[in-house]
């Protein structure tokens, strides 16, 4: 490979460099405190694992979903001649630390903030190498943990600068999967229809569902599924009265009023037949959208039984979010870069550990002498310490 | 797989848990708040690159050292059909952005800590996704730059808890290679006596030196490698007048009266035949132990060039350390965990709000009245919130 190419990074791949790391590991402290005051303990989970605990999520929900398969980098363990995979999610992990590795009883909490790694971009101009930062909380199956997590979401992305002209989505999988029960739905026809709802095309939803049982339930989900009381009242009997459905419609009204009541800046919406997640999730699941941008910057939602092929089955709820696009809402701070002098005196010393200290940049010459340009001390320098009549100084340089 | 293996990890390869976790990160941000106001930029570098970027540093130095292409994980970017890398050391991304992403003018200094992924454990029973921590300085061929890392690598460890009982190797690759030079030594031939050199045998290196040229120069190292003035009084004169020896050995005695001066507490001794990186390093090196551990707690040294696969071979010098065999020598801060009640009102809110602005973890309980137990709120209250007299107040928990 010639010089010309050797820097050359993969698509979807990209240096972080110093003004933007700086802005992402301070966002990052900042969200992780905010998760830690509030009981979720920050877990490491690894960055390899083998394929069979990696990929457990693709069962969940009684669904077949190879989405994560197929996004999750494989690689053969020299030690083993075993098949690994490359985290390319954190749930299954913070699943598999409560199902075994750290089984509290009662609720748990946790949190994360880590590189996964996807074979393609996920969406048109993805990143292959996001840092996801989520909460997830296991144990409790009612509503108060996930009107919580949907609290922890709305404050992070305040905490990130995000607090105007957001939209969230409430959606909830148990609605369409109630239906589907009572029509006696097989599970291609289930997927079939549920691919139908995310392309919310109503021309094809029609004819599907013409000659199934129950189709108009499924007619009247994909027109009124934004109108809870709309679509309570043109439900068929049978489904009305469905304690799954009723459920469902119950937590999503609920969780409408919270937020409207709790978050009124933020612009709240229902949709019912939000089925992306389908496989993945069983209960309420939620999305925050900024405008202009196609991708939700945070989702989550209910995913009980996560845990249940390490052995145990709980109810858990959490949200993740790509901490790369959460960056570039807040203001820049300025940051103060002081040139120093060369030297070993102890004044000069002391003055550059209260520099420090303060919490200033502060860069010694590497030569005695030579240099008497702040910039090529180094480059960024907005100060320079000079000693004033025997005290050292922090002087602002002319610009 | 069955449930009950599912959960299992691959050797080396662990999860970090709540407690260790936090540790963990409160010494990672103390680390590299430690870089940034001494100049150290934080780059995030990526988790993927080509092989042929990740593996340039196989010949710096001149040599041809097949240990990084060993230790990394290769993939197929399914984009390009390419091959790709994991990261196994991020010295080479650093000195590719040096070189192109980020070409300063004069001296730069750059810092990352980052999970590296190994294909073997690097040692007996060492992790194969070390947290690397590291910081180097480009643009600076004189010692005052080796000086600066050496103070940087000590300023860390102390932070870290690590100040009695550190032992401090100093070696120099220079030495050896004018030797080399001298003797006018095959490539063959120089890996042959490095290798007996890190072996330290004696007996081999008898062997070895009985039939070259300048033998008994070889043999002196051996012998006085660690005694800086007899080493210099018992070359040949040939070597002992040779520049780069000469050169080598004054820095390799200023480097060690600067340490001894400096870092009374630190146990410092030289080792001229210390190779171990040779292929890798070109000047000064060092090392740092804590007593029963075989492999040094942090490392670096000069490997002028290291940019050079990328189109700019600048002067370098870095270290690195693995964050996780940092941990374990600070005292625990005791962590307030308080469990608090279910509720909205303005009051609890308001207490909540002020005790995790203090720093405090404060967990709600999830159900209205049916819990008075702190510990079903959270199995680590440590404190609970209850109103007395109308006042919020935290009280701590009898044990």
């Amino acid at each position: 490979m010639p010089v010309a190419e050797t820097w050359l990074l993969p698509d979807g791949v990209a240096d972080i460099l110093p003004t933007q790391a700086h802005t992402i590991e301070s966002l990052r402290r900042r969200l992780l405190d905010t998760f830690a005051v509030r009981g979720y303990a920050l877990v490491y989970t690894p960055f390899i694992e083998y394929v069979e605990s990696l990929l457990t999520t693709n069962n969940v929900g009684g669904g077949n979903n190879h989405d994560l398969d197929l996004v999750t980098f494989k690689l053969i363990d020299q030690l083993t001649g075993r098949l690994m995979g490359v985290r390319a999610d954190i749930t299954p992990q913070v699943a598999r630390i409560d199902a075994h590795v750290h089984p509290i009883e009662g609720v748990a909490r946790y949190c994360y903030a880590a590189t996964v790694l996807h074979t393609r971009p996920q969406e048109l101009s993805a990143s292959r190498t996001p840092l996801q930062l989520g909460a997830e909380l296991f144990g409790y199956a009612g509503l108060a943990a996930d009107l919580e997590m949907i609290d922890l979401m709305l404050t992070i992305l305040a905490d990130a600068g995000l607090t105007q002209n957001l939209h969230l989505d409430l959606g909830h999988v148990a609605v369409f999967r109630a239906l589907a029960a009572i029509a006696g739905f097989s599970a291609e026809q289930e997927q079939v229809l549920s691919n139908i709802y995310q392309r919310k095309s109503i021309p094809e939803l029609k004819e599907f569902c013409q000659n199934i049982a129950h189709g108009n339930d499924f007619l009247v989900l994909g027109r009124l599924g934004h109108d809870l009381s709309a679509l309570a009242a043109q439900l068929s009997p049978e489904a009305r009265q469905n304690v799954d459905v009723q459920n469902a419609l119950d937590q999503l009204a609920t969780t409408l009023a919270h937020v409207q009541t709790h978050w009124p800046q933020v612009d709240v919406s229902v949709d019912a037949t939000e089925l992306r997640s389908y496989h993945y999730h069983t209960g309420l699941v939620f999305a925050v959208y900024a405008p202009n941008l196609a991708v939700p910057l945070a989702k989550g939602g209910r995913y009980d039984g996560v845990g249940q092929a390490f052995g145990r089955a709980r109810p858990a709820t959490g949200f993740s979010c790509d901490l790369y696009m959460l960056t570039g809402y807040l203001t820049q701070e300025e940051q103060i870069v002081v040139a120093a002098p060369a030297g070993r005196e102890a004044s000069l010393q002391t003055a550059i550990a209260q520099a420090r200290s303060a919490g200033h940049v502060v860069v010694q010459a590497l030569s005695f002498g030579k240099t008497t340009n702040a910039l090529e001390i180094d480059h960024r320098a907005t100060h320079t310490l000079v000693q004033v009549d025997k005290v050292w100084q922090i002087v602002k340089l002319e610009s």
